[in-house]
């Protein structure tokens, strides 16, 4: 069973950890995407170089690309992709529902075209735990239905008791193959329905996981939805086990979601957005294309230690940038990446030392 | 005037050292070509890693983008890019020539329009002197005529006529501008022609330069043919200064002009195939997406050092270059760099160690 230890709690806000088969985790942590095999542009040196303790691969995209019969050659992803801290993958529910073609729902599972040249799979809840247990995953999720939004209510019961039922077979399949080795997290879902995610929690809750996470946030609904849905069911969660929050989202939003409780996150925002030329600053996020950054000597931000901020200048990475540089992408990756886990290392020390508060009140102070 | 020092001959084969406002330089010494004042995909301690000791600026690129005035800012590339070892920069001719659009050319130099955005431009050899002594560099070169292949004797006559007037007028700028600092070389074309080849070769050491390079060489004509240029070429140039080939060529080649006597090189090609797949190793050229290295768990030539190597299995790369991964890039550039320089480095040890036939042996039968 999972060892968490939760160190100061401040209002809601948690500081905690805990341990994997590749090493501590301390919370509230953020979790770059290395979506194939790689957290795109970047090394693992440099991943650990801003601090990333732990990254998430993508099941959907290892499993049809490399395959899980080439990663179990390397014993996993940590030898195949030279990473030897912690990995989370996802179940690969949400890029099925998302990137795959011709999708098909039954009770068994997914059944899909490959996105890449159209190939037919089945993916069963015990089928996803079999892929993450061959990724040698440390904290494996469970397959759930994933919601468009808007969804009625009707529908948001049918995925909710779906999920319920393969969260069911999900840790069975995990306790026989693995003895409860690793992870496995439970995910609760209920669309924008506070009942729905009240009853998601209670049912998730029931089967007991490791820990737990919130699904289906962020899929197009307002901020505030997001917000209310996330404000009402991390409470329910137990206190002691870890709460991640999937696939969210702004800088705002996680200082949002560790004052509501929240432990884990993941987002693409920081190398999407690094690929696309936004940088995030204390003070907002800037365009680097922007012409007034022509002859620009200073840094992205002035208050980041990043290697970009250490020895570029925002005239050279506007330049790399129109210039359609690797070198670009590479550089605003590092400092994305070192934005976001700092963020969220200075809210862990500031649950540390009592002054959350005062963080938060800091952190919107400087935004323009 | 330059301190070049041949330590060993032995035949045609140099080993010699040279310094710069920026540092030594050990030759034979091999050039990463980094058009926009970056080498595709590295840092500047990548190529410090690999052991690169100077690089190559485009003069043309750089001053359409980001331009002079900018590069000025922080007084030349160096501070720019953040490398601190030296810069030989081109005239920028050879890239009017092969991409800018509406080319003409007269006495005073290349009218054209920029590829970038059409603007239309005069480089005349002053003002090519102009814009590498704001680029700082290290080495600044000559602007020349270049000339298609193939091309008539009478059209290499012309050539070789203006640029000899060409080369005049380049090194009264730059002593006029710069009293003499950093280096200016000049360059001896002629076509494929070794009677203009040793015209050239007279006339340009009649102005005398710091030093020189043979240009027009791997224009498109026959192996055989350019060596043979070469071979006929470098023996007519002053022992007691470098002498460079420009834009040549493969590793063969690079053994064949090392024993021929060249003590410089540069090449797009380290760069440009391994953003192709295309990685060297000692035993030949393999292209990464074959179908063979799947399963491979081994690095990409058992014999190197680079990071690549040490850390990466040729099926991970597979999977970075089939998934089109920047990471793909990066890794595969640092190992062919690294192939690069390090074959020239070998190439000078065996020079000291009075074993270069030995070496050249060993490298023709390591190739399968
Ligand atoms: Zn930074
Ligand atoms: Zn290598």
């Amino acid at each position: 069973m999972i060892d968490f230890k939760l160190i100061v709690q401040s209002e809601n806000a948690r500081a905690g950890e805990f341990h994997t088969a590749h090493g501590k985790i301390t919370t509230p942590v953020f979790m770059p995407v290395g979506t194939q095999a790689t957290v795109k542009a970047l090394t693992p040196e440099e991943l650990k170089e801003v601090g990333a303790q732990i990254i998430l691969g993508n099941t959907y995209h290892l499993y049809l690309r490399p395959g899980t019969e080439i990663v179990g050659r390397f014993e996993g992803l940590h030898r195949f992709m030279h990473w030897e801290r912690p990995i989370l993958t996802d179940s690969g529910g949400f890029q099925v529902f998302s990137l795959a073609k011709l999708r098909k729902l039954t009770e068994k599972g997914y059944q899909f075209q490959s996105h890449i040249d159209g190939s037919r799979h089945l993916f069963t809840p015990e089928k996803s735990i079999e892929v993450q247990i061959c990724l040698n995953s440390d904290i494996i999720m469970c397959l759930d239905q994933c919601l468009e939004y808007p969804a009625t209510h009707e529908q948001a019961v049918e995925a909710l008791e779906l999920t319920t039922r393969w969260a069911q077979r999900c840790k069975e399949y995990w306790e026989a193959e693995t003895g409860g080795l690793n992870h496995l997290f439970g995910i609760v879902q209920g669309g924008m329905f506070t009942d729905l995610r009240q009853r998601s929690a209670e049912e998730i809750m029931g089967i007991d996981f490791p820990g737990y996470a919130i699904g289906g946030l962020s899929v197009g609904e307002p901020k505030e939805l997001m917000m209310e849905m996330a404000a009402h069911t991390l409470p329910l969660l137990p206190a002691d086990r870890p709460r991640y929050i999937m696939g969210v989202g702004t800088p705002e939003d996680l200082v949002e979601l560790v004052d509501l409780g929240a432990d884990m996150f993941d987002c693409v925002m920081p190398t999407r957005n690094a690929r696309n030329g936004q940088l995030f600053t204390e003070r907002g996020t800037i365009n680097i294309c922007n012409a007034r950054f022509r002859e620009d000597e200073g840094p992205v931000d002035t208050s980041c230690s990043c290697y970009t901020c250490r020895h570029y200048s925002r005239a050279y990475l506007r330049h790399l940038y129109t210039a359609r540089e690797i070198l670009a992408y590479r550089l605003n990756t590092i400092h994305n990446v070192h934005y976001y886990v700092n963020l969220v290392k200075e809210m862990r020390e500031a649950i540390l030392a009592g002054r959350f508060d005062r963080f938060k009140k800091a952190f919107y102070s400087k935004r323009q």
